[in-house]
Order: structure tokens, then C-alpha cells, then sequence
């Protein structure tokens, strides 16, 4: 009997990628900096800067359902997760191309929001709409990829830890899980857009004490291992000291929910997670707060052991 | 009663993407050199360079069928139909993005296979894969972003025609359609990939007397239509000047299909057609065949007069 093939989801999605670069070869010719396993690919263009480029899709019953959502909520996110990862290189927004897939018999009044919400969210960050693909397809699906740029070798890449390196998050954790709980359980409509973090991964790409940044997408637990997994390093993380949302704990009760699942497993919070240099003197979140121009909160810091205290492990969410 | 919602099949893909334009606005800042609307966005880079940025979907059901098409074609095929679209650009490739959407539950053995051909045809045209996403979907689909680079204000755009240019195409018409009906008929596995004339693209942007360019994804008939519409012009086609491939008679016979049909409207030739300035000399297609390194055949010239002669209307495939 032949041995049953594996399926993606077996694998998961970190193997599926490996996978992928292996395949596709660590050649990459000159002209790219960078190529696959980070939040974005990037190519020299002139002396003194590089284009940064990302993609990212929303799928119908996967990221978004026209239940839950509003239109314009699906086509704002379809960007705004997308401006995430510029935001986590610390690039500036340059345009995007959207490819739409969709039933011929879906209504064009709802296409038209979900179009008008990309668009606002669009002009409302400098990326124009610049070109695109309309497809039909048995679901929805918006599929986006962003141009960003950033002055030369100062793009914020996962790699470039240190042992002792702080850790620290912008924003608060799990505001994002809560209100996709609370939509599911009481079927009110979802209009909660994540806000890209384009400034302060641009103040931040200006520091030299950052080390390394990546984009809060699948949750803390599971985008701090990618982020230690570029180096081979661990971290100890206090979990009284996660941001927490105003309300949380009376949210969470009521929501019979696990606090600490909620906050490093419920994803979706598109918050910057970085590393930033250890020094004598340790840098405060106050100050990094005032330089990012948003809240910062130290979370704990990179170890040499590897594997990460403090946390519990959780499964990715929307990915195989 | 309310009216009923129209549907995106009611409105057709060139009204759709008209909805968008006019939606997301014609102001897309100094960087952009070209917007929504023609084969590829246009980024002006350096003083002597412009990056082109195209995308382009194939979805599982619509593009293509895993009984019909083996895993390596459907790999190979959505980056060749990408690349055909910076052929007509007279772009160089220099990389590409794919976000992979597919099913938990498909076969890992498969996807190596997908991606296997993607990357081979990413070898071959010197088109690195750097970055892309996964996802889980109900459908596979592969959505691919690609990057190209030309010498400034030399790109191939869809406008910049004039009564009286000669209209010419590459290669042969008919052939790719011909090969899909006769796996529909027979149960025959598909392999055929569109080869993408990216030096025959390159050679014409050097060239000062081509005027416009598109690639034939939705068959002559359409796509013709798309080019003349960029400049409110007319064309006159002889069709029996249209170039067919070896066999074309006997094979339209065979499966009981309408000759002029399969060459005007049969889709997914990935040719180039392109308009030349009228001279007092006529530019023979020999001379341009030379030129570009393949075969060019003359199939008409460019009018005053709008709509198109000698061509019978065919509707769009694979669209709204």
C-alpha cells in the first residue's frame, strides 16, 4: 500500500515555506538584498535607497466573512495588514496592485465597498491604487502586494538579534482577538480596521539601536519564534508586562476566555514586536514611546538558551 | 420592490475596472509614471530606469484544472502569464512575488510540484522568486506579482497609436486554444505553457517606431479592442493575413470548431500585438521578424474610423 500523502496542513506553513526556498535557491542575484523569509523582499534600485516589496491575501471564510464584516471593513484590511509589513521594515508606503477574485454573481454594490474601503485606506497613507487583476473564483479573495521605500541598508529585517537585546511591542495585545470573539459570539458586525504601524517603523528604522522588527500577525507567540528563529536565539518574556487593552480582564470573563491566550494567541494585532541594542544603560519605553510617537512597552528580553519563557505555545491561526 | 442588485457578471470586466480607476482617482503622486489600466504600473526609479509592476491570477476551476493541467504547468503557467505582461512592456524581469492559496487538505506532493514549475520557469527567465504569501483557501490559487525594469520612458504602453500604423502580432494564433479544446474533448493532460516574448518585447522598446503594445490573454478580438480604445481609433484586419499554426485546418475540422473563432477569440496566446508608425516605406514583417527573433506577420493597420473589421466579436474569457 502506497504511504499516504502528506497534506499541507500536516506540514504547516513554516516547513511549506522552507520548503519553497529551498527550491527556489538562495541565488537571487545582486541586484536584491533581500529575497524570501522576511516581511518583505528587497531591491537596490539607486545609491542611496531600496524598494521594499510585500504581499499578503485576505480569503473568504478564511480571513473574512461578508457575515461579520462590513465591505469596506474587508477592503480597508485588505491594505492595511499589507502596510503592516512595510511598517515592520520601516518603509515608506510607494503604491500597491490589488488582485480581486470573486463569484461572477457576487452584487456590485458590495464590490464597490469593499473598493471604496481599500481606496480610503489608500489615500489616507499615501499608496496609490496603481494596478490590479480581477479574476473570477468560486470565493473572495483580495490579494495585495505593496511598494515601499527606505534609504539604503536601513530597512528593519528579523535577523540582527543579541543576547540581552530588550523586547518591546507598540500598541497593546489582543484588542484585535477580542472584538473577532465578541463578533462571533454575539454575530455583531466586525468594522475593526488594524492601523499600520508605517511612522513608527519609520522612526524606528532611524534609530541605530534597533535590531530587528517584525509585524504582530499571527500572534505574539508565534511571530516572536520567527523573529528568534532568524538568529538562533531565545527569549524570557514577563507576561505581567503585556499591554493590555482598557477592560481586559472584565472582557476576557465575560468572554470566558484565557487572558494569556488571548494576548499572545489571538492574533490579528498588527503591532510591531523589535529588538532594540542593550546597553549600560537600558533604554526605557518612555523613551522609545516618545521617539515611535505611540506606546511602548518592554516585554522582556533575548536569551542565548533557546525556546521562550514566559509564554505559552499556540498554534498559528489561518495558515496550514 | 428594490431594484435588483447587479451582479459583476452583469458588468463586465472593463466596466469594473473603470469603476476602480475612477474610484481610487488619477492623482498617483510623481513616482508613478503609469497607473491602472494598461498591462503594468510604472515607478520612476532612477534618472536613466523605470521599474514595471504587473499581476495576474490563476485559479483553480477557472485558469485551470488539476485533471486537466499537470501540477508543473500550472506552476510554470502563473509566472509565464505574468512575465508575458512585462513582454509587452518591453520589460526586463527581475523578479517575482506568488501568494499560494490552496487548500488544507491538498497534497504536499503536489505543491512541490507547483512550485517546482514556477521555479524552473523563474530560472529560465532570470525572474527570481523573492517573496510571496500562503494562505488556506477552499480553491487553489496562484497570484503572482512580478517586477521588471526598463530604460526610462521606453516602456510599451497601450497608448500611442495613429491612424494609418501598420498592426502586427508574433508567433501564431489559435494554438493555445486549440491544445485546451482538445483536452476538454479527449480527457488529454494539458503541459502546454505560453512562452513569454520577453526579447521580442525588448527589441521592439528599442525600436523608435512602435508605437503600442499589449499581450493576447483574451484573444485578439478583445484585446485589439483594448489597445484601439486607449487611443478612440479603428482598425481594418485582413483575416486571412491572421498566422496560423501547422495542421490549423484539419484540427478545426477534427473538433467542429469555427477557424475564425479559434484564431480572434480562442484566449490565452500570449503574443504580442503591437502597432509600428506608418512610413512612406511600409515596415515589412519580415524585416521586423528579424528584428525580434521570431516570426511577426502584418494583420492589418490602424483607422480613423472606430470599431474593428474583418473581426467577428467574441466575449471575454475568464472574466466578469
Amino acid at each position: 500500500m502506497p504511504r499516504r500523502d502528506r497534506s499541507l496542513a500536516d506540514l504547516g506553513e513554516s516547513a511549506l515555506i522552507e520548503r519553497i526556498a529551498r527550491r527556489a535557491g538562495r541565488e537571487i542575484g545582486r541586484d536584491w538584498s533581500l529575497g524570501i523569509g522576511d516581511d518583505a523582499a528587497i531591491l537596490s534600485t539607486r545609491r542611496d535607497e531600496e524598494l521594499v516589496f510585500s504581499t499578503d491575501a485576505q480569503v473568504e471564510g478564511v480571513h473574512f466573512r461578508f457575515g461579520r464584516e462590513t465591505p469596506r471593513t474587508i477592503g480597508r484590511r485588505a491594505l492595511a495588514v499589507n502596510l503592516s509589513d512595510l511598517a515592520a521594515m520601516g518603509a515608506t508606503p510607494v503604491g500597491a496592485l490589488m488582485s480581486l477574485s470573486a463569484p461572477p454573481h457576487a452584487s456590485v454594490s458590495i464590490f464597490d465597498r469593499v473598493i471604496s474601503g481599500f481606496v480610503d485606506e489608500a489615500l489616507r497613507f499615501g499608496c496609490p491604487l496603481v494596478g490590479g487583476n480581477l479574476s473570477s473564483a468560486g470565493e473572495w479573495s483580495l490579494d495585495v502586494t505593496v511598494i515601499g521605500r527606505c534609504r539604503k541598508a536601513r530597512a528593519l529585517r528579523r535577523r540582527g538579534l543579541g543576547p540581552g537585546d530588550g523586547l518591546y511591542v507598540t500598541g497593546v495585545l489582543g484588542a484585535a482577538a477580542l472584538a473577532r470573539l465578541r463578533a462571533d459570539r454575539f454575530g455583531t458586525r466586525l468594522t475593526r480596521v488594524p492601523t499600520p504601524r508605517i511612522e513608527a517603523g519609520r522612526a524606528l528604522a532611524r534609530l541605530s539601536g534597533t535590531r530587528a522588527c517584525i509585524d504582530l500577525s499571527d500572534g505574539l507567540a508565534t511571530d516572536l519564534a520567527h523573529l528568534l528563529a532568524a538568529d538562533g536565539l531565545g527569549a524570557d518574556i514577563d507576561p505581567a508586562s503585556l499591554p493590555r487593552p482598557r477592560g481586559f480582564r472584565r472582557d476576557c470573563r465575560d468572554l470566558d476566555l484565557d487572558p494569556l491566550g488571548v494576548l499572545t494567541g489571538g492574533g490579528e494585532d498588527y503591532e510591531l514586536l523589535f529588538a532594540f541594542r542593550s546597553q549600560r544603560k537600558r533604554v526605557s519605553a518612555a523613551t522609545l514611546s516618545e521617539r515611535l510617537g505611540l506606546r511602548v512597552s518592554r516585554i522582556g528580553g533575548v536569551t542565548t538558551a533557546r525556546g521562550i519563557l514566559g509564554l505559552p505555545e499556540t498554534p498559528s491561526r489561518h495558515h496550514f
